[in-house]
């Protein structure tokens, strides 16, 4: 690690040990639950404190950064110099407010536009998942291994629950040729499961602070992380996102390309 | 809890730690995994071995009982007298090869053909939910609070995966009108989802090994557990069970009659 990626590490790890904390006690107070653009879309007081906190956290320590985050002021990626930072306070607010587990919290940081670290944080499990390139990929302290390239057909594939109701391109056909489906219903904890190799990938419509820590990470893996159609990701626009293996990438890509 | 149901509890939280060592320690060491009736239905050494653990136990520590095994040789529940057990020694078994996670060890105890206890553990997480009649569900040591009576809008549903793909009864339906699906592919966590309210229901083609453990367990916290179609659940038969809050459980089941 260079210096710079040292001293972000040491910050951001306590970020978020701090943001647990406050999730966990303000949760355990009660939430404030709102729809965004439909019934199932959802925020909550918690997303937005935490949010203002990353916020605050980084202009104190990272001047001259800039932000794009889920809850706040969007900066564009194209135009940016130095360090940039996208940040989802908690991914699967679904979850969070109805299963109090399995929803993450996700920051990005890029450095004159190239990936320079990702954090995913399993927060009730305490389990930060974080690297970047030529470092690799750690749970807390531990390494993963990159996983291996298996076939779509050897591997339990994430997805979207709207898109494998509505057979969104061929989808149901993809899943039919894995080994199964699963729905978890947070992005992050999605992307983990592929990190450790628990899935052999994972599809969903994503904006960019639901992928870009996935895809920091799912990289330094060797993993494939693209668009379906094979265009890479911006960090600007929503798209349809799919991570897995190289191979089952090129299966999976094919088969939802055909139709 | 009586005197027997204490010895039991007793006895079965011990066979279930270690059963655990044996489940990390087999897979630590490599797996031999086997097709059952299809690609997608495996059977492992560990499943065998702690299969043949519990009825080793159950034999040696409770005589006379009969024992019904997704693995071994089935009792008949309808003509049996006094103690009755029913043994999944892994349920999800997909998810224990390709995930080391996500699966349940669970035992289901009768006496006289009357729930007397259920037990479904989470291995990797050694959380162990247990209960029966009269004394509620405990997480380990803790009580958990019987589940709002939510409706179907306002929670997630738990659903299997090929059931969703094809749209089994109306199902698509019913998943529009919930708050979102999860596939966790394994019936005993989805049953614990149910059981501590992190889901509104669960529903899926079972066999009586599982569903036993966990009808016993939803019962005790007032959860309707029964047959799509109201039919209670005999311990003999495969059915299609939908557990879900009694609200819930009224709403699905009408729409997944309708047509």
């Amino acid at each position: 690690m260079t210096e710079q990626q040292k001293e972000i590490y040491r910050q951001v790890t306590k970020w978020f040990h701090e943001a647990r904390n406050r999730i966990l006690e303000g949760r355990a107070r009660g939430l404030d639950v709102q729809n965004k653009t439909s019934r199932l879309d959802l925020v909550t007081n918690i997303d937005k404190e935490i949010e203002c906190f990353f916020r605050e956290k980084i202009n104190e320590n990272f001047s001259d950064s800039a932000i794009l985050g889920e809850e706040g002021n969007k900066a564009d990626f194209k135009s940016s110099k130095g360090l940039f930072w996208v940040i989802d306070p908690i991914d699967g607010t679904m979850n969070f407010v109805k299963q109090a587990a399995n929803f993450a919290s996700m920051i990005a940081i890029y450095q004159d536009q190239k990936p320079l670290l990702g954090f995913i944080y399993d927060v009730i499990h305490d389990r930060l998942y974080w690297g970047g390139p030529g470092i690799g990929v750690y749970c807390n302290k531990e390494q993963l291994p990159a996983p291996k390239n298996i076939q779509l057909k050897d591997g339990l594939l994430g997805v979207n629950g709207p898109m494998m109701l509505t057979n969104y391109r061929n989808l149901q056909e993809v899943i039919r040729k894995s080994a199964g489906a699963r729905i978890y219903g947070s992005a992050g904890i999605e992307f983990i499961h592929v990190l450790t190799g628990q899935c052999v990938g994972y599809l969903s419509h994503l904006r960019p602070w639901d992928y870009a820590a996935g895809s920091i990470l799912a990289e330094s893996l060797n993993l494939s992380v693209k668009t379906i159609d094979g265009k890479l990701l911006d960090v600007v626009s929503s798209e349809d996102v799919l991570v897995a293996t190289k191979n089952a990438y090129i299966e999976i890509s094919a088969l939802m390309s055909a139709k």
